[in-house]
């Protein structure tokens, strides 16, 4: 086990057969175990603790249906459910901008099921592009290690093409050519301001065009 | 009872006595019974449906402990925890600007006591203001029916006085002088976006002044 500086304690894989060099080459992050939620929840913790930007993750939203107060104790729910979130799970704010992603991880080695979004979500980040937000998914393919920040613009409109055509999936070549990858690293694990640099660059860029 | 354009139901006291000019006279919107929160709620949904601005309160973090999957039912949590949140409760974007504020109410007439914010919540409103953001408290005085925008970095400055001098409470004036107040009406219900455009363009002359 390997104690990480944000807290968080992760198995290293690697670490444990330290003889077998095919072991120790394959050491990549994916192989510390973690998914995408905890990579970008560690990659949250050092942007936040080095002042680079504040991003948190939403809590999962849960209606409350009876909750016990015990003598002596604090409240416990004994029955709720979860409910569908109504926006995206993680936003912030980062040099003056407004972040808002979703992220999604798939085990596929070839392409990406636009299924894994629900509408609301892709709605939401439509409001938001429309307020001048910078929207995008974070897609991890995590059994070839390879992540990506697809822009919202792109998102919606393979979207709105599943609708009207029912081409249900984006291969990892249309993802490629759309995106901005990130290399997953030490701090922070997966980089992904980065790539908002970029797409904040690219907005620049097209307003003063105009 | 009234039915309002956003779908909650609200008893709308004064109806209720109809002949009773008093009554009538005080037929405010606090009379509605509304809290704070549902005040802001509807103030929200009045911005996202009129594709003014996307904020959303987020969801009470919870520590969940047991889930029940019962047949040909949805999961059922049988033992959580309330949560302490680490942030404030809304945040979104308007025009490109990032939002994040908390919601206070006070039955208190004269004074709003600084110990109703956790001190991570003015941290978290900190490290927003330093990424730029539009940082503030909602403070609502219930009894008095009025409502006061009050920028975060009174609040920040109010709170480390309090730290270090004692001084736990900000008077009603201290308040009036410090905060942009606004009227609770019908749509939105309590319009704080006009604060917040005070807040940017009190800024904008800040930096144009640099």
């Amino acid at each position: 086990m390997v104690k990480y500086p944000t807290g968080s304690v992760v198995p290293l894989r690697a670490a444990q057969r330290p003889g077998e060099k095919a072991v120790l080459k394959k050491a990549s992050f994916s192989d510390r175990g973690m998914t995408l939620e905890q990579q970008i929840n560690e990659s949250n913790q050092y942007y936040l603790d080095e002042r680079i930007a504040v991003v948190h993750k939403k809590p999962t939203p849960i209606q409350i249906v009876k909750v016990d107060y015990p003598k002596r104790s604090r409240a416990v729910i004994r029955e709720a459910y979860f409910r569908q979130a109504s926006t995206t799970d993680y936003n912030g704010v980062y040099r003056g901008y407004y972040l808002d992603f979703e992220a999604k991880e798939t085990r596929n080695k070839t392409s990406f099921p636009l299924k894994n979004f629900h509408e609301h979500q892709i709605l939401h980040l439509q409001q938001c592009l429309e307020q001048e937000g910078i929207c995008f998914a974070l897609i991890g393919f995590m059994t070839l290690d390879r992540y990506f920040v697809t822009p919202a613009s792109f998102l919606i409109q393979a979207w709105q093409t599943w609708k009207a055509a029912g081409k249900s999936s984006l291969t990892l070549a249309e993802i490629e050519a759309s995106s901005f990858e990130i290399k997953s690293g030490f701090r922070p694990t997966l980089p992904y301001l980065k790539a908002v640099d970029q797409i904040i660059a690219d907005r620049k860029l097209e307003h003063g065009n105009k």
